[in-house]
Formats: structure tokens, C-alpha cells, sequence
């Protein structure tokens, strides 16, 4: 048996309470995981991310196999040890960065080749390569290589798309050296195209994956045709794995995944919008740097346990990002991350009181409450984008 | 009576050990103060800060009127909850930063007038008005307004501008407001002419202070020089009064001071240095950024107690700064103020002791045994140049 593993709790409507279950411990689901690029979650120790409540945290194959090279993370014995993170890590494939960071992208049958965005330097990438870079970087959660197929995309094109991502997947399939408590996840493709969101799938679960994720989604399609896309795909996932929404999202898209049973994210928006003032609170979004906030002895969010809101106020933090001081970003991307981890902790606890409705009216309902400040939430954000 | 105090504990030679106490709380002496500019030690929190040892930061009076503004900081309750730091606080008069940073410095009897070198605004500083900030501020120990004689300086000027320090050191006495737990330190100026030194120090013991500070060194003089300042100095300084060498300074300049009385110290070097990639080390100091740490899995100083040695590899912190990453800075920073404080710590243990010569020995010894990669230690080092 591979030791990994997912199981089903509860539910409510399409709503699912799981728990996955890796050699490096287990996620309980919805979950999110934050973003750490290059290892390291931005302006966070581990322990601030731990402190968070996150289980899990998402490293990038493109990004790690040019700086410092997935060889050198073997050698010092993989990422975990590498970043001081001894709970499970999600590697992506690098298909994705490279559509949207390297230059001179040829994609072939084979892979993609391409320029480092950082010194030209010339990479391959197959789906053997980047399988075999994750399992360098020891991740516990390895992504299929695929293409994310750009937004927009005709039929035809998206459908050529997803195919060769479907055979890349085969061949990730097959290039997965198991391990126990190592898991694999396949990536649903097909843009906006239900019956290639439906192809897809099938695809997938015929070769057999430990999880299958969503791909192709935060570009730029909008939130309804997102939801919908979710909705199209949901039924043809099997109900005893692991589904997860890649680069989603905004709160309120997360909260709406989760009703249409997705069980685990990942975004940049909570650790990069720390870095650009923008805070999450369960009224909306404030912008710190906004002069509103320069005498205001509050906390951020009364409602929150993280040290921003309960040692600083909102002058204060105002106050770091004026004079850019690296203590700003620290602050907010530590609120932000518990932001988003409460939130998953609430819509479990809703999920499992069979309450979820009532939550996700409520939480749309608060949202407007508060003039959102921030423009953090208007763009599609995926990592590395 | 005052509720501020000084208790000499021991003494080592000219080496003291000694005790300050505020009314927020004792500071054990040598102390190192580690520097908090725009009330925040750049890159930790203030946790991050009480963990490696510091029970006293320095604030910066210049940077703190400019921005948020002394007002402004009294009306959120003072720079303790501001800053979320409750213990002593030191602030520094403005005058250095003035002369260092701001535009169109013009100085009279009364004071100094100059623009902002942040935004070109006029603002003025006189004895009367740095000491009023500063208990705005609510500083816990306040410094006296003083003109840092320029280096170099004839004698001519240096006596010109020691005797204006000294008109403006009674004035901020007889500014300054008592009350109990809070103290108000004079600066002995004089440049390199101990005639000066001495007759700086006995206007500032007649006029009588809560604590001395030796200013107007480690601006370019050289290690002999300020050592021998400081034997000139020390004489004349009251035995129950603590002793403050400001702005300094590299390890070895602090392990001289405190073989010559000195009790307190304050130096962006071990901040400063945590953002460039200089970490001071048990046998001298090593530049993160050079390649041949990029595959060394040890630690940065396998003697070091604090997070960055105890949790990474020089192969992770060297990764940290090659992508420019935030917790590059973090953790060297946290390393390099627990170096300091651990440093303090040896010298107050060796002073009880009475082994403080035989540690100054080691210490330069060891210092010498290991090829020196940084460039952090060259320069002099003040708060704000």
C-alpha cells in the first residue's frame, strides 16, 4: 500500500470534510496551502507558517530547478530539511511558471524547452524531468506535467491542449518512482469546455491518480465560469481522492469551491498582498497604506488571534509600510496566512455542522459590510504569474 | 527620589559589571542596545529581539519626529505599545542624523534648522524641543542635545562646537522633565584632544546626569584613537553613573571599550550587516553571498544558540540571498543581534570572574584564526549614516 491516502469525513450538499494522509503527516480538508516559491514562504519563518494552522505548504519545480537547482536540494537532503518545513510539501510540475516566466518556450510532443527568466540559461523540461525533479526535492505531493492551457483558447486549441497534457500525464503517471506516503495527483484541463473539462477527467481517473486537481482556472475566465467549470468537472472525479483547485483564490472563491467540493488550494495572494499592504478581515480588504489608518489605535481585525492584530494597531502597521520597513510585510503576510486559515477552519467546522450554506450566505453577506480598499483581489493570481 | 539607577556589581580592572535600572525594567551591564530607527529593530520583532537576549532598544529621535511624528507616536500611548517593545527604550537626541542625513543645516546658539530628507519639509531642533520629543516619545532614557563634532576637527572647532554642546547640554537638563523610573544621560564631545574630554566631562558632571555618553567617536578616528579617547575620558566620569560609547560598534571595538569602563553600546553593524549577507561568527565574519557556502550543509556557527545556526544550513541562508528572499535578512539578523548579546553576556560573566584580560586575549585570537570574507566591519558605523 502506498500510505497515502484520503478520507472522507463528511459532507454537506457537494461539500467535503476529508483528511489526507502523507508519510509527513496529514492535511486536514478544505485545506490551503501557502506559497513558499523558493523555498521559504515569503517574510515568514516556518514556525510563523506553522502557527498559522497551515499542514502544508506548496514549493515551485520551476523556480527550485534553477535556484538552487533540484541536485543540490538532494543533496542537502531535500526540501525539507533544505527549509526547515518537516510537515508535507505540494511541488508543482513547472509547466506552468514556464508558460508565464521563461522566455523562448518551444512546447514539442516531448516537452517544452526554454530560457531562465533569470540568466537565459537554457532548460528542458519533460514530463520525466519534472517528475524526477520532485522526487529530488522529496516532495510529498507531486504534480503531472502539464500544459496550463492559455486563456483564451478556441475549442480546438484548448482541446489539442488538454490532450497532450492528458498524454503528458500518462507519461507522469509512469515516471512516479512510488514510495509510501508519497502521493501523485493528475491536473483536469479543457479551458472553459465542459465536454473537454469531461474528456479530461476521464482521461485521468483512467490512468489513476492519488488526487486530481483542477487546472486551467484563475486566468482571467472570471468567477462565474469558474464556479461552472467546477461544477462540470466536480461529477467525474472519483469521490475517494483528494480534489485541488490550483491557484484559487480570492476568499470568496474559495468559499465557493468548497460548496461545489474542492478540498485543497493554493494562492499567492495572502503572502504577496502582505507585501503590498493589502489585508484581509472579515469585513473585506483594507489597504494599509491608506492615510486612514495613520492614528488609528485599532487592530486590524478585532475578530483575529494573529500577533498583528493582537500587538499592533492599524497606525502602527500603517506606519511600517510608509517608512518600508521588512516588519510590514512580516505583520501582514502573518495576519493574511491566519486570514486564510481560519477561513478554512471555519468552513470545515461548517461542513461538519452541515451549516454550510448558512456560512457562505453569511460570509458574502460580511464582505459587503466594508468598503474593500484593496485592488489585491481584482486580478487573477496564481503563483509565479 | 528618581526610581532610575545604576548598581556597580563588579569590577575587573577598569571593567565594570553593573545593573540600570528603569521603570521599566534592569538592564545588565556592558549592554548592547540593538538599533530600532523608525521603532522597529529592522527585520525581527520585537519577540524575535527579546529572544536574543536585549532587555533595552535604541530609537531614533530624527527619524521618529519626521515620521510618524512625535505627536502623533504620544497620542497612540508612546513608543512602548506603538512598537510593542515593553521595556526600556533609549532615543538618541536627533543631533547626529541631523548633521548625517538632513539638507540645509543651518546651526546657531539656539539650535539646529534643516529640511527633511524625506520630503524637503523645514523643521528645527533645539535642546528644548529633542528633549520634548523624546518624552513624548516616552523614552525611558533620554539623551541630551549635542552637536557630533565633525572628524576631522582642529582644535579650534572641535573646543567651538564642545563648548555649544555643553551650553545645550545644561539647557536639555533644565528641559527635561523628572519622573520617577525615567533618565537623562549628557555626551562627553571633544573629538581627539583629551584636554577637551576632560573639561566636556566635568561641564556635564557639574551640570549632573542620570548617565554619561561618550560621543563623538567611531566616525572615522580609528581603533586607537577612540581607545585612547576613551582612557582620557574615563577618569572623569562618576563611578555610580553608567557609561554609554555611542554608535559603536564592530566586536572587537566593544570588547576594548568594556576592558576601558564602558557600559553600554548601541551599532546598526549586527542589524545592518543581517541585511547585507555579514554574519559575525566565532572566528570573525563570513559574506553569505559568496558562492563557496552554496553546498555547505553546517551551520553558520555551530557555537551559536539561535534559530538560523540551529535550524539551517549556510547552503539555505546562502539560497535565502541569492533570491533576494526576506527571511535572508530575518534569520542574519536574528543571528548576527544574538552574536552581540552572547558577546555581552561573555564579557559580563568574564568581569565577575575576573578573567576579562584572558578573554580579551581569546577573543582576539579567535578572531584572528579565521579568514575575515565581510566588508561589514571596515567601515564606522553609526545609526543612520
Amino acid at each position: 500500500m502506498s500510505g497515502f491516502g484520503f478520507a472522507l469525513l463528511a459532507r454537506d450538499g457537494a461539500a467535503r470534510r476529508g483528511r489526507v494522509t502523507t508519510g509527513r503527516g496529514t492535511i486536514e480538508t478544505p485545506a490551503f496551502m501557502p506559497v513558499g516559491t523558493a523555498a521559504t514562504v515569503k517574510a515568514q519563518t516556518p514556525e510563523d507558517v506553522r502557527a498559522t494552522g497551515a499542514e502544508i505548504v506548496l514549493c515551485n519545480t520551476y523556480h527550485l530547478m534553477l535556484r538552487p537547482g533540484a541536485e543540490r536540494v538532494a543533496k542537502l537532503g531535500g526540501l525539507h530539511p533544505f527549509m526547515n518545513w518537516p510537515g508535507p510539501i505540494l511541488t508543482d510540475s513547472g509547466g506552468f511558471q514556464v508558460m508565464s516566466l521563461a522566455a523562448l518556450r518551444k512546447i514539442t510532443e516531448e516537452g517544452v524547452t526554454f530560457q531562465s527568466h533569470l540568466d537565459g540559461s537554457r532548460h528542458a523540461l519533460t514530463p520525466e524531468r519534472s517528475i524526477d525533479i520532485q522526487r529530488l526535492l522529496d516532495a510529498d505531493i507531486t504534480m503531472a506535467f502539464d500544459e496550463c492551457t492559455p486563456f483564451p483558447a478556441t475549442e480546438a486549441e484548448a482541446a489539442q491542449s488538454m490532450r497532450l497534457s492528458m498524454r503528458w500525464a500518462a507519461r507522469s503517471r509512469a515516471a512516479f518512482v512510488e514510495r509510501p506516503g508519497y502521493g501523485l495527483f493528475g491536473i483536469v484541463q479543457g479551458s472553459v469546455y465542459p465536454a473537454q473539462r469531461e474528456e479530461s477527467a476521464k482521461s485521468l481517473t483512467g490512468i489513476g491518480f492519488d488526487g486530481y486537481a483542477v487546472g486551467g482556472l484563475a486566468v482571467g475566465e472570471g468567477a462565474e465560469t469558474m464556479k461552472k467549470m467546477i461544477e462540470t468537472t466536480e461529477p467525474f472525479l472519483p469521490a475517494d481522492r483528494p480534489r485541488y483547485l490550483m491557484g484559487v483564490g480570492k476568499p470568496g472563491d474559495i468559499v465557493a469551491a468548497v460548496t461545489r467540493g474542492i478540498d485543497m488550494f493554493d494562492c499567492v495572494l495572502p503572502t504577496r498582498s502582505g507585501r503590498t499592504a493589502q489585508a484581509f478581515v472579515r469585513t473585506g480588504t483594507l489597504n494599509l497604506r491608506n492615510a486612514r489608518h495613520a492614528e488609528d489605535p485599532g487592530p486590524l481585525d478585532p475578530e483575529c488571534r494573529c500577533p498583528a492584530c493582537r500587538n499592533y494597531s492599524r497606525a502602527y502597521l500603517h506606519h511600517l509600510i510608509r517608512t518600508e520597513e521588512i516588519l510590514g510585510p512580516m505583520l501582514l503576510t502573518r495576519h493574511n496566512l491566519t486570514y486564510y486559515q481560519d477561513l478554512m477552519a471555519e468552513l470545515r467546522g461548517a461542513i461538519e455542522a452541515g451549516t454550510l450554506a448558512v456560512y457562505a450566505a453569511d460570509f458574502a453577506r460580511r464582505q459587503q459590510a466594508d468598503a474593500t480598499e484593496a485592488d489585491a483581489t481584482t486580478a487573477p493570481e496564481r503563483p509565479g504569474v
